[in-house]
């Protein structure tokens, strides 16, 4: 018997106890010995259910229990799971977790303190939900030098772009129906500006590099902005808006452009079709070349099931650290303004004969609908700057928006 | 120094060797120590190749080296590869391996005398080229109870359809240009009928429940039938079609139907835009939900990465087993005949009124350019007999394929 606590007892954490249970059989086949949930703790009492007399209110009765060998995080946040990760791994004990806020902020130093205790820390479901995405990073893509991770890795905001290319709706609208069918939180700002697939390419990009991509470096751009009239020429371009996470290395391979913004993506490429709150995360590599990982983002099921991998693994190595290669070091990023995109622009009422001249050549694009008085085109490829510097020169520019590919 | 041989120098066999020099620096992040080379075995010699040194043509030479911590077994076909990867494995030396033909006959003895002899038997390349699906599998689903695996396994057949598809030639058009192209070979049975997909779906069905599903008991359909026609109704209703390996638990769920036939895929689906040469491998779980694996399916860059993956692997965890959950427990599969399916069925100069009295409701499909005298139409679901015997009384049918979901 293994014994296991979980810490926190909400969506996740309560799926994990429930998955534990459901699939006891299955996960029998695979383990040396039965996973037992000994301890929840919460700050809840949780009268009623299957699980009250696990419960516990005090972490010191966990880490001072010497039958429990794994501990599961499912809290959130910085604090106190942070604390507690740390003195678990101190005394040996491997913790995974789905807490994303966490492993981007504190990843390397938890890490280094599981490698020095002879134990492990594990993060499958902080990125991509039930998604098998941190495991082949750290295993099955160990021989492939890679050059590109682009991700859609937020759930909410691909079901507003999928609702907003499919029913035309505008953006307020996909987010309050997001919001009625319980994948928007109240306050959504975390995942529509971004800042949630911006800590998911965080991660993913430390495990490209092997070092530190701190998420506050990453520029991040949501999709508030995004409105019905950009799915108009999305559609006649035969595009799709996503909202990504983008991670390539610059020329010299040496060091990385990082970004999380709305992108058109072409029918071409894989992570064209996927839609709703599914998520996908496409890696290039210079051997394998196209991969693409895909499934559930988000949800209850798939992150408790994307945890127990986690506790599984842990339990099948335990007394014996599972390498991960992200060491504390902070990569400095590429200038973010010598990236270069194609770029979709909107002009209103422009000069028609001034554009090749700002612009260069560029490919008109004007489906039937469009707003009155707008030429839309694509231009070549142009960095950031330069395509600064070209919009300064004209007062005519809508709005823009980058090309994938 | 970790020291490895390499077992056949062909085109898989030449692409570890290659790659492990090409990546030294990216591989030498996450293993202890370097990997070298030591031996290629194979019965050319290789003048003026940079490996030419390191060529032997007596299997015992590598054997007998004690340095020799791994081989990497890219011979194909049963024998010999059968027999040096059982000595190697009862030396306690782990092998890995691309050769489907002999994972899928005998995996689980192999996989024995591995655990036997404390080192691993690792076939991560032998489905899916350069997906990790093999490793996925073992790790990440060892949680999931998994009802529904459907691959397209088979990277010929799908560059096949994909240029019957969108350029409108015919079969033996689009093999021929397969051929041209490098992607068929002369005798291009084993994969056109299917059976090279076949092995794979039964490696992976076997992976599934933990026992040996025998590709011998699979019914296994393969492309050479499909006609251009069969892609203008696919067009119409919105559907690709694709060569499949599909696995799906009975209703019971103590065993399984397996097969592999070409099948109608709709938009919906994730496989419906796997396109060229592009394998991918779907899987439900209970708690997952759906999942898809997507990358290249065969070439030499990337099946050695997968290669070369389970050689990494192996070198992290020298002198320990790492666990596979597949017995030579022969699975006992469903009976084929109960399976169902909506189909596809086209007629031609049919009696209009006797079909809905043979095939039940019907969803008719007429697009233009249709053959003279053809009816065209999808069924609800049926199961494999109740079909047999609804096209026994009628003799109007002239072709007939499966709809996936």
């Amino acid at each position: 018997m293994i014994n296991i606590a979980i810490l926190g007892f909400g969506t996740v954490g309560s799926g994990v106890a429930e998955l534990i249970d459901r699939n006891i059989e299955t996960i029998r086949r695979t383990v040396p010995s039965d996973i037992y949930v000994k301890y929840i703790l919460d700050l809840r009492d949780f009268p009623g259910s299957r699980y009250q007399d696990r419960v516990v209110h005090d972490f010191d009765i966990i880490l001072n229990d010497p039958d429990i060998r794994i501990i599961c995080e499912t809290m959130g946040g910085k604090e106190p799971a942070r604390t507690f990760t740390e003195k678990a791994l101190q005394r040996g004990i491997s913790v995974c977790t789905s807490n994303k806020e966490l492993v981007a902020a504190y990843g390397p130093a938890l890490l280094r303190t599981a490698r020095q205790n002879g134990c492990s820390y594990l993060f499958e479901a902080s990125v991509g939900g039930g998604i098998p995405i941190i495991r082949p990073m750290n295993t099955s893509l160990t021989p492939e030098y890679i050059t590109d991770i682009a991700g859609i890795l937020n759930g909410t905001t691909n079901y507003i772009m999928t609702r907003m290319e499919h029913d035309g709706v505008s953006f307020e609208d996909a987010l309050r129906q997001a919001q009625i069918n319980g994948y928007a939180e109240r306050n959504p700002e975390a995942d529509v500006e971004g800042h949630d697939a911006c800590r998911k390419i965080a991660i993913l990009s430390s495990l490209m590099c092997g070092r530190t991509v701190r998420y506050e470096d990453i520029p991040c751009e949501g999709i508030s902005r995004v409105t019905t009239d950009d799915f108009l020429y999305a559609r006649e371009l035969g595009m799709a808006i996503k909202l990504l996470g983008l991670s390539r290395r610059a020329e010299d391979g040496s060091t990385f452009y990082v970004r999380t913004a709305p992108f058109m993506v072409p029918a071409s490429h894989p992570l064209h079709s996927v839609e709703d709150v599914f998520n996908a995360v496409f890696v290039h590599g210079n051997m394998v070349d196209n991969l693409m990982f895909y499934g559930r983002g988000a949800g209850k099921a798939p992150t408790a099931s994307a945890v127990v991998s986690d506790i599984l693994e842990e339990a099948r190595t335990l007394g014996r650290n599972i390498p991960v290669n992200w060491s504390d070091e902070v990569m400095t990023l590429s200038d973010p303004a010598q990236e270069s995109f194609r770029r979709f622009v909107r002009m209103k009422d422009a000069d028609m004969s001034e554009i090749p001249a700002i612009f260069g050549q560029v490919r008109y694009v004007s489906p039937e609908g469009r707003p009155e008085g707008e030429t839309a085109f694509i231009t070549e490829m142009m960095t950031e700057s330069q395509f600064d510097s070209a919009i300064s020169r004209t007062s005519s520019v809508v709005s823009t928006m980058r090309l994938l590919g």
